[in-house]
């Protein structure tokens, strides 16, 4: 009997994620990024953020194109809701974090993936932001993820493969762990 | 002799946020918020976020316009660049907040600003996320936020302006502190 098998082709290039992995741990110096955005104020608490630029493997790298991010907050706050809020935003970064890391666990592990989509809510208490009681943290006390997967493979592997994207997430661990944060005036 | 004085206007509503503090200290239900997003993997590392409702002041609110981010991994990792990456992404998050901030207590303080723009630059050892290196973590081992503000006030009042905004900003918070995070699959 022959078994014709299509490659898994989630669009997410293994080889060469495996052969930067050996590399990198090779010579460390080119592992050194930094990531880099310029935000400017527009008008209340509206602002654009922009991406471009940014240093790696050893030296300065471009790209074709820069990429903008709206903030702003919403009527409710009687502001005029120009952009997604901050926070918003954060739950973006650890949702296009975690679902890259999906993908590219998926590759890593001959999964077809068909579908991936994930829901994040956010839970804050306003009080903080307000100052109207200090004992209230500022932030979230607590993020919900989850996801839903249509992928060839059991619900344990799937299960496994959220697991294993958890694990390596950069926005994740800089989430979930404290990140040294210095604010300076130029 | 007559002084005339135009009125400070960052704009920011500031006798609305000065009432709701007030209010939302007597009824905290209405503080409980809870932002949400969806996230829908494109392919590749490529995914899309979008941010529209969110729960407050005790009902789910809606708004006029969805907002929709693209995040994607840059060429150097062989990927597609369709958008920012999410580390980006997270630093778009917080330079957001902060300057939101800033306009806020500059209001707050009778401070007129006439520009603000800031550079934020993460650093990050690519080993960790690639799994080249346990030792070395996936996130941010440092952020750097630089401000340039141009305002009616003196440098020391400028300094203290930021040092305010970083005192009440939820993203700083989240990032700076530890933050509860589940994921589970549907």
């Amino acid at each position: 009997m022959t078994t014709i098998s299509t490659p898994v082709d989630n669009g997410v290039d293994i080889e060469f994620l495996r052969g930067a992995r050996e590399q990198l741990a090779e010579e460390p110096e080119g592992a050194k990024f930094t990531w880099r955005v310029t935000n400017t104020w527009v008008r209340g608490t509206h602002s654009q953020t922009t991406a471009r630029g940014f240093f790696g493997l050893g030296e300065e790298q471009d790209r074709p194109q820069a990429f903008h991010f709206d903030a702003d907050h919403p009527e409710v706050f009687s502001a005029d809701d120009n952009g997604a809020t901050p926070t918003e935003l954060l739950l973006a970064a650890l949702a296009s974090c975690l679902t890259a890391g999906v993908a590219t666990v998926a590759q890593n592990r001959d999964i077809q993936l068909r579908s991936v989509s994930a829901t994040l809510e956010g839970d804050m208490d306003v009080r903080g932001v307000l100052g109207a009681d200090t004992d209230v943290r500022n932030g979230y006390s607590h993020i919900r993820v989850t996801y839903a997967i249509d992928a060839d493979a059991s619900a344990a592997d799937i299960e496994a493969l959220v697991a294993q994207s958890q694990k390596r997430s950069a926005v994740y661990d800089i989430v979930t762990n404290p990140t040294n944060v210095t604010v300076r005036v130029a």
